[in-house]
């Protein structure tokens, strides 16, 4: 068995996200709670390697549950991709005396973990903070509630100057390789149409699409596109495609970019963020390692960091036939 | 087996809730995209009654679905509760030629419902709209989430003014019966200590959780307390008996009162009452009855409207200990 | 002297902006206390030319003053510029038997007021909503206020990513050819620089400018670029050339768009919109003309309808100033 | 002729108000920006008092711009009005070598200053914070336009929930001698009528202007009351004196409380705390005293303490007659 775990130390890696605060928050009170420190690493994995530290005590993370970003910066470390870059680490991890790691972030972050405990038996646990919400293993990761209000919140304002103009808009929202946010937004959100990499379309429906949604009598339409939509064009091709084909709609494009991943968290996602923070910290302590926490089912479960990472999150089939039902 | 559905009723009755509109405008177009014909009556099973009808078409709900409130107004009709009431319910239902009913509200909704379909065996459909999510059958009732982060986000601003003075704030929020929203926007809000009716603390277990947070060093607390608590005290007797027992905090109250049922309804809200109002629709034309559909591990599914009713929503008990774990 | 007045005529035109609903409002419920009737025309200018009206009583602008958008649609009418469009006009509004108009829009909407009240005679007075402030003759424009809550509440995302990754963005605002919203909410989002056309920064003078904020322990830094900024560069030209030259930046763009126009208005730009919607009915009453309604010293006051169109609305120089002094 | 001033305190004093910390942030980096340097002492007076200071260089007003309460916590200190809790405060900052004050605050506060002023001819500039707005000599305290944004809001939702159940709603909001944010507020939210404490409407007009309102045919009614309004009732009297009286409506009732108090300011906020905050060091720098910054006309403007103390700051006659206007 290894060795009681004394001293806890925990980063965020990867894109922020809203709701990390909340979760470095709940790791460094559980640790309180259960009598053992807590470090914090600054940077991702950069933090580990260059023993960039700092002791966190309840204290420190007072008022910092309704703050976007991340306090302990985040990063992506190319250097950790290297053997020298993860002896560098486990070096300093020592010297600090730091028994077990706490990881938030997503996919890759959680690969870097794996490894690293692999050539060092280094107790890890992951926690999925991501807007994205493609991680294996977790119904909802930490910050994909918030980022599918403040795209709704956006596009219910592009809505007001869409329908006051009878305009069209394109609207691109984050989500590389997984709709989850232009699925989910695009429905709370009532968009006509909503493209996304998991479900190629194809142009000719979308036309059709557009067209019906005309002759039915709409006056503006708000379509909102997947950065990974799988149609071949980016957003400004596809407006550029769609106002040659249909010239009686006056198109505009609006890319959300990097907003999606700032601002207070949602209630959902600080309460997620916290019982996930709480569960990772009583995971090490029972001796666990290489596991990632999520919900599943409205409950706190655990996954393999290795499933987590290899698994895939479908996107719900049902709700895309709801948003084709809505389309009427 | 029971004749064709060709038009389908909708109500939303008992208090108002974010989402009602998205659950009434999914209810209409999944009427239009199935060809058949969608009545609203207003103020719930009063607009029954008195045959206050309106024929809805998709174009009478765009641009609805971000609005709080419900365009079909709400009420509780005591006259429904009579059985010569319901009988010109009835009567006016037929005349209207409508075959079936989709009832948008909570327990009370539900109950008027089967007593309704007992007697006149006329299918009903229940959708739990409510922010109290105090209902069996589903893990989220429409609302709910709105309401968590509308409380949270004032809880954020009274936080505020309650850090720069080193104050102590008693925060009253919605549920009279249940804890839901006191202990999910209790923990979301960071909140010091949290009172529900599902659990008495105990006025000396407040004290010294309080005495212990002043030791610790924290300036500022808000303890958020459920209407219902079984404390035994109103807030205000709750803030009074405070004061005088540590004269060392400066207390002050806040009731949060009915801000709480409005708002535009969060993305989480639109994307449920979308998926249950299309399903809703769907059962009622494959011949269902006296069932409430609701979102049970992230899958829509139904309940017999009796078990909604009779059930009970249990607080959950994990999420009693991370905030005590939270509070320390 | 003019007829008296008996039915005024309403119009938004031009680019929506949030309060225009409100300044609707307040011009039905004046003329309705001052037993009048009011009429909408859709579209502009367009709704004009082709007798689009409605009657507006009280009841049809309730629960609108919350709402961005423009219930009377806007659009910029090419056949409006015409002799003949206009007289199409005159003729429509003579036969629906409207005595007067109040012009709701910016520079576009009140030139088109003024070459028809010249070749009409025809009463029409200007309320000025636009959301870029670029008006003589008022201090603040309807939406304006709005649209710098809009800015800065997204730049606070933002910086939240930006400060978690030690990022430079540049953010692209609306201001074609003036900078009023960049400067504003460039002050308000504490953003270290600001480009505007009214002030030639210079690509070297911004360089130096950021290598000092480097220099001075700044990890992360915001620059908010006005649409029509005079460097001669567009905002991503802008973002290469630094990354170019500052390869110790990490830069993105972030271009806001749209969505600054939308939004339910502020408390300000409703209070404003309400009171220069009744200021425009009163005026009509009294038998003026030709002069727009504007906020000036925090009295309603008006300025020629030809004044305002070529007059000029000066840039805050003391904020400029306050601008250098805060990004030290 | 004074000494240079070289090094400057700054405290915040009374109750709090969003844009505080963005007052702070300017004196802070004004004073960087010209060479000097900024302390701050905690707790306002009381801060002095007990020599409880902190040097604030710009890297400690990073990210606050955003953020409500303030960060140098406030109080109102009851030692600071006696003879001796100032001679303490003149001791601690002489040993501090701070040279000026400057004094975000209200009327107490500036009153504080005036007489520590008098007693040892100690700079002093006052910068008028609070949501009340009822300071002499400055068309807006900072904090008022946020605050106004937040009762807005709330009373959008409260509206909501009050049409969709057909229900009277009184709101008090705060104000106890002034009644800026009922009146503004009040029109902006389309409330049906404001009490405020400048205008005894008498009970009786309530009801015949609630009586006609109800005529009119409107379903729901919103009644804006401030905390102090002279028609010698409490919110909740009130409520039951119209429901005796009125029995066709049913009436809820809402104090809005402390919340009015946070959030993050709103654009307008944080940019009237910059000006006012740059400018208040310039005029130590230049060697003034005993006078308040403020904005009148759009321009930053200096008004005597003693004014500003003793001044009022009336009402707008004109919003008053646009409000009975609206409310048709």
């Amino acid at each position: 068995m290894g060795k009681k775990i004394e001293k806890i130390g925990v980063i965020t890696s990867g894109g922020d996200a809203p709701g990390m605060n909340a979760a470095i928050r709940a790791v460094v009170r559980a640790c309180a709670y259960y009598n053992i420190e807590c470090v914090g690493a600054y940077r991702g994995y950069q933090g580990l390697i260059e023993g960039d530290f700092k002791i966190l005590s309840p204290r420190h993370v007072s008022n910092i549950i309704n703050r976007g970003g991340t306090i302990l910066k985040s990063a992506r470390s190319s250097e950790f991709r290297t053997k020298e870059g993860r002896a560098k680490a486990y070096k300093e991890i020592k010297k600090a005396e730091i028994d077990a790691l706490v990881l938030i972030g997503g996919d890759g972050t959680f690969t870097g973990g794996m490894i690293f405990n692999e050539e060092y038996h280094f107790p890890c646990i992951g926690i999925p903070g991501t807007i994205d919400n493609d991680i294996y293993g977790t119904n909802f990761t930490i910050g994909y509630d918030t980022a599918l209000n403040t795209v709704v919140d956006v596009i219910d304002k592009i809505r007001d100057t869409a329908s006051s103009h009878n305009r069209l808009f394109f609207v691109e929202v984050m989500g590389r390789d997984a709709g989850f946010i232009a699925l989910n937004a695009g429905v709370g959100a009532g968009a006509e149409e909503i493209l996304i990499p998991e479900e190629d379309l194809g142009l000719e429906r979308l036309l059709e699409a557009l067209k019906r949604s005309k002759r039915s009598g709409k006056s503006s339409s708000i379509v909102v596109v997947s950065e990974g939509d799988k149609i071949g064009k980016n957003v400004f091709e596809l407006a550029d495609y769609v106002e040659e084909n249909l010239p009686q709609y006056e198109v505009r494009v609006s890319v959300l970019g990097h907003m999606q991943r700032g601002g207070s968290p949602s209630c959902f996602d600080r309460v997620l963020a916290t019982r996930l923070g709480v569960k990772a910290v009583e995971l090490l302590l029972d001796g666990q390692t290489n596991l990632m926490v999520g919900l599943l089912n409205n409950k706190v479960e655990t996954t393999e960091l290795d499933h987590a990472v290899k698994g895939k999150h479908h996107i719900n089939k049902e709700l895309l036939r709801v948003s084709d039902i809505m389309s009427i």
